[in-house]
């Protein structure tokens, strides 16, 4: 059953109740894998063991990270929940259109932000797509967990039904989210270097407008080495000159 | 709107939070009418009104009921939530066919049982149809508000218009193809000065590669300003050392 390649990760939650409740409702649609990044209440948490009621093994089993590029880098394909539209060249879909994102076999993270603010603009730039739950518009911002729970349902009614989708036959697989991100680094430091990323107060925006690009590509392992081979192409030949 | 026309029923709940809980939820989804039979917790009660967030106005003019029969009297379908399927000579419907039940300008109640037993078979006898929500067979037993609010999202789908994607409002807009390929002509120009498009039998495919990664972008005219200023610092800067 293709749940087991889900990930849901809470980035900072705040509330141990929450990720107990968002433990259980996982685990009611079959899913498996939790992880957590910087948790804001104590770990392990012993509200969050009191309400999982018989998810105690999803907790036992979660994994903790301290970033958000870490607890994707195995994954292949990431979204990230939002209630609110952000000034960002990324797609934002209903989650009624979830389904038609995800590709067989591909592993998948859902990011969900704290309860108060949600995520950050940086912690969003390594996502492939912004997921909206349409609600009222006047009352939008629902409980950590069901929001867990309405993505559970959408993914247990699309995996439980098993359409039938077309494999292409391109050779070279999607590259992990640790490569894109290494590749990254790669053109970061060397930017930095030319001293591109200046002024130092606008190094962040730019650092995460670069991101947003490159993340949104699903990459394959052949592209990031072309890519790696035109960025340091430009760098190595000049030097001779 | 005709979710107006919704009404939540909520019989015997033991908890306050889940009361609450459940508050937020269905205003979440624009739903606004609450109905409580026989609440085994204090009433009014502090930790609803408390976990409901910005939902008090609807806890406020929830009605309570002495009898499942009293507080459906007024409405003109009930369905009753169910995690497991009984013995009843009762349509089950999966919640996915919910919507194919409603009838336009029907007054439609929803049942929900207490959190550790569910709806008593007594209780049901009124009820039209028993819903079932499609979740994990080993571990069925959703939390009440969780139960709720996928059935506040099934409803809000029925009775709002679908948006598939969002608007974003960021400001720079997509770049024509005509300017990708502005872009591409200098990266290319650039490369082959370097020597990296060689040998030449393979460079019509390489170039067809560079090509195939910026077009499915969509990039936007801010990117490609960035991308151009990478591009360029590497090159320029580096002439200087």
């Amino acid at each position: 059953m293709s749940l087991n390649n889900i990930y849901f990760i809470l980035v900072r939650p705040q509330m141990g109740e929450n990720i107990g409740s968002v433990a259980r409702a996982i685990k009611n649609f079959n899913i498996k894998h939790l992880r957590i990044v910087n948790p804001r209440c104590n770990w392990p948490n012993q509200k969050a063991l009191a309400i999982s009621v018989g998810a105690k093994d999803v907790l036992k089993s979660s994994k903790i990270y301290n970033s958000v590029e870490k607890s994707v880098g195995d994954l292949d394909i990431v979204f990230a929940s939002t209630s609110r539209i952000r000034k960002i060249n990324k797609e934002t879909i209903s989650i009624t259109n979830l389904k038609k994102k995800i590709k067989k076999g591909r592993k998948i993270g859902i990011l969900f932000g704290p309860e108060a603010s949600g995520l950050s603009n940086d912690e969003i730039s390594c996502a492939d797509y912004l997921v909206k739950i349409p609600s009222n518009k006047e009352f939008s911002s629902l409980n950590l967990s069901h929001s867990a729970i309405i993505f559970c349902y959408e993914l247990f009614q699309h995996f439980s039904k098993r359409k039938s989708s077309y494999k292409t036959s391109y050779k070279s697989s999607i590259a992990k989210k640790s490569e894109v991100e290494k590749f990254l680094s790669f053109i970061i430091k060397g930017l930095d270097k030319k001293g591109f990323l200046q002024p130092m107060h606008k190094r962040q925006s730019m650092i995460r407008n670069i991101k947003n690009i490159f993340h949104r590509l699903n990459l394959s392992e052949q592209e990031i080495r072309i890519l790696l081979g035109i960025f340091s192409t430009l760098n190595k030949i000049n030097k001779k000159t």
